[in-house]
């Protein structure tokens, strides 16, 4: 059997064009004669259409675009992913499904039985899990057809509190005792920088505990907070990796499944953290204005570390004549930093503007004053500038439609080291999710493989928010090496106080990093959307009370 | 047997305070002689502590506490609500659960079947659910514990697309054949203003099918975006009420067991929808800033009757003397704006300061105009009024700690009638889920019966947000009696644009507003939180895309 997969980016909500990349991909797998084609989770839809799927008219139209594609079966099945109606009265309304088209109409339904609800998951909020199990009969082969999740009865455990075993059903289990030839996973598993290798060994293991070869097709692109990274897998029984479809960009192969046994075994790309990290951001970008349906962005450029590499990653996904960098200078601005920040836009060759703050901010102390007078300048006056930063770079976005980026990083989020309606502002959170300690290494990262365009002396330079004369990060914070231990210890981790002094023995930091993160979570409520490529992303996956005390 | 029911007010992760209330609960119902205390669901740690329940010492702690609460149960039986651990080493980490301690320990758990994921609830994130029935048996009564949803499996629909049926197990089903006595549901059920006849019926006809009298006890009190109503309910097992407890605030009461079926039944309170709104909202406002540690709030004041209603709730929630309104007119403001504006505040006895933007709005227009040149004046220009408002806003809170109340409402959130980093700044954003139509009821409803603060000007004069010269709302939207019947089609019943046409037969109006809703998620991505009084608000309980076609 000739089974031909297709690795695509699929667009949520946008069942016109997903459906026409669907039938392309139809079309060109009947032209190199496949008998089957794969495509990923739910990939009519998009992933994750969230409440979307509470709207009749939304399930509807799903049911009417199926029909479409059916229409292009004739001499070929075709598997996609796509929401059905669960027809027992009771239970959820929906299944998470893999439906069988073949001959113009659909075939055979398999629905998902394990929904995951852990971290930016929320499947089991809509979908009602399988509880019986058939193979896929299909010119004489017999095919497990499985849904992402399924394969992963057994867990990788998030932090040190998690199980391994979350669900108490293993699909594998009751569909490896009717013999199917092989298995087949139709996926949508968003990137995190670890999760290649997760999912790697999840395939691994399961093709060696019941000597099946798994045909993995997973899906590429970005949804707002959501990259998909690819890396679609064929894995013999033995447990071997027959095939790797590319990481970060679409992909079609053809593969035979009688062969996949004798096929020659290959290694595995060499995955490099800062590379893969790099194109998922770039992929994000890219994905969130293409599919916004703008195409350029404009971010303040300070001469600091966090707003060069956002640039640069912003460049690298929109192209220079896209991207504006603005200069709002303040009289704390050192001179170094006007430079660095000129020096960087001209090295990325973009256009750029200097609006210095100074005027507005003394006029706004002006109008405060008839309140103020008497008060020491503090907070509100630093903030004040954050504001007026934020609300230029929004004037310009209003004027001429290029969408905000955010240019700080997870470290000031976590700790709420940043200006709400502020430095906080855009329409992207672009390095929300890149500890401080690895913004330094993604500069060196580019500077070294894409293009040498960060200033050295941006990524030398002590780490300051110039909102005072003289300010430095570390005058309020931890050093970035110590405060990025322990916000891994406490937020990816989920460690306890005690657990993280045995990293950083220093209990009285510790207690002051964790009161900071769970003081600020009023300020992440109100964040932009975030590129996520941890494991544990602030926003949708991190769900925490705001009014809360712990 | 006598019953105690305790409707106490919980502050999420506070197991100190809520330790302490309950433990003083405990002693009062010991000093009445009862026999068994009962508190609400997770009334320990607070609903819902959220993703506090993945961190190890949160659920260690949640153990310590039991056992202190467990040192004061001689002579008294308690039920308290508590994550527990799930020893079985496949499934999700906790149950949610009842426990009930006498005699200084646990004697007996009981766990949640029924675990709600729509809406505002995630349950399944994290609970198992409970497969296994049983009994209590004490002092001779044999009694059926559940915990909230486990009497709704039965639902209510929610929008015309939902099932009533969301489960396919009923804990009554079991329980009943065990012929238990009575049954106690421990619960916390936030309010939305058709909850509490809901509820009843639920109560109502359980008790009816079952024939067994039911004892609810609710919680009161509000969590960030969540108002507990409270409105315990003790049912007979003909339906009909012998007890109702206070509603938006704490309530205490004995009842006996074995008098139920002879108690005198009680006609339950008329719910009036605007009375309930305003209690639930001062209730949020109070409690945010109680559980918050804060006591002072500052708002935007303009005349109109979004920013009047906000302050009269605020100052029934917090006093006078701990409100500050400030009025920030522009060349745009009419005269009438700023008399009302200041007999508002008058007539509500605070302070007020007046801000005019006018010189920094002329100064920030001069500090883009290099940038701005040679192009019209439109939505950037807007925008920086509503922005720099904003910041005075956000000065005066970072200045005098006062926390910023949002004034804008329910419609204008829908459609993206607002400025992001403008007039959408506010720690909490009391009105996001009052609907236009139902702010000038709600100011009807304040001046007739909580006293008559709010301008017969500002309450009649036509909506303007008043940022260009003679600019109406109804300039850019449809009248909000024919706007507000879309949305609610749209947001809270899920309607198609096809069904929405029966209501309002404007088919281009009804696929404006949808298209404005669906493209303005990115806005209310990063809107504050909302306080929750209807069925489906903005926020955590309505997750849709943003980078999304549909």
């Amino acid at each position: 059997m000739k089974i031909a997969f297709a690795q695509l980016n699929y667009h949520i909500g946008n069942l016109e064009s997903n459906s026409a990349k669907i039938i392309d991909a139809i079309e060109r797998s009947k032209k190199q004669s496949a008998d089957l084609v794969i495509f990923s989770e739910l990939s009519l839809c998009g992933y994750s259409p969230h409440d979307l799927l509470e709207h009749q008219d939304f399930i509807d139209k799903c049911k009417d675009y199926t029909s479409i594609i059916a229409k292009h079966t004739q001499n070929i099945g075709v598997i996609i992913g796509v929401p059905t109606l669960n027809p027992n009265p009771k239970g959820k309304n929906l299944y998470n499904s893999a439906v069988f088209i073949a001959d113009g109409k659909i075939q055979e339904t398999f629905n998902k039985t394990l929904l995951p609800t852990y971290d930016i998951f929320d499947e089991y909020r809509h979908f009602e899990p399988n509880e019986t199990f058939k193979l896929l009969e299909y010119k004489g082969k017999r095919i497990a057809v499985t849904i992402c999740e399924d394969l992963w009865d057994e867990q990788r455990t998030y932090g040190n509190f998690s199980k391994e075993m979350l669900y108490k059903n293993s699909p594998l289990e009751h569909l490896s005792k009717m013999n199917p030839d092989f298995v087949i996973n139709i996926s949508a598993s968003p990137y995190s920088y670890n999760q290649a290798s997760n999912r790697k060994d999840i395939l691994i293991n399961n093709a060696k505990k019941y000597s099946l070869p798994i045909i993995y097709v997973n899906q590429t692109g970005a949804n707002t907070d959501l990259i998909f990274d690819g890396g679609s897998l064929v894995i013999n029984k033995h447990g071997e990796t027959v095939f790797e479809g590319n990481y970060f960009k679409e992909d079609f192969a053809i593969i035979k499944s009688d062969e996949i046994s004798t096929s020659e075994t290959i290694k595995c790309t060499e995955r490099n953290k800062y590379a893969d990290i790099y194109n998922a951001l770039v992929l994000g970008i890219r994905d969130y204005f293409y599919k916004s349906g703008f195409k350029k962005a404009v971010l303040g450029l300070s001469g600091g570390v966090d707003s060069a590499l956002t640039l640069a990653i912003a460049v690298g996904a929109l192209c220079a004549e896209n991207v504006t960098a603005i200069l709002m200078p303040s009289a704390y601005s050192s001179s170094h930093s006007i430079d660095d920040a000129i020096d960087m836009a001209q090295r990325c060759k973009i256009d750029h503007h200097t609006i210095s703050i100074e005027e507005s901010r003394l006029r706004f102390e002006e109008t405060m004053s008839s309140v103020f007078k008497g008060t020491k300048a503090g907070i509100a006056e630093e903030n004040i500038q954050a504001r007026l930063r934020g609300s230029i770079l929004m004037a310009y976005y209003n004027k001429f439609g290029c969408i905000l980026l955010n240019t700080s990083n997870k470290s000031e989020a976590a700790v709420g080291y940043s200006t709400l309606y502020g430095d906080m502002n855009g329409a992207l959170y672009v390095l929300g999710d890149v500890y401080k300690t690895d913004v330094y290494k993604l500069c060196h990262y580019i500077n070294k493989n894409i293009a040498d365009i960060i200033p050295e002396n941006t990524i030398t330079k002590p780490p300051s928010a110039e909102l005072r004369p003289d300010q430095k990060d570390n005058d309020s914070l931890p050093e970035y090496d110590i405060l990025d231990k322990i916000l891994f210890g406490y937020i990816e981790q989920m460690l306890p106080a005690a657990e993280i002094e045995k990293i950083v023995p220093d209990r009285e930091t510790i207690d002051f990093v964790i009161k900071m993160v769970n003081r600020t979570e009023y300020k992440r409520y109100q964040s932009p959307p975030i590129l996520r490529i941890s494991s544990k992303s602030f926003g949708f996956g991190r769900r925490m009370p705001i009014v809360a005390k712990f």
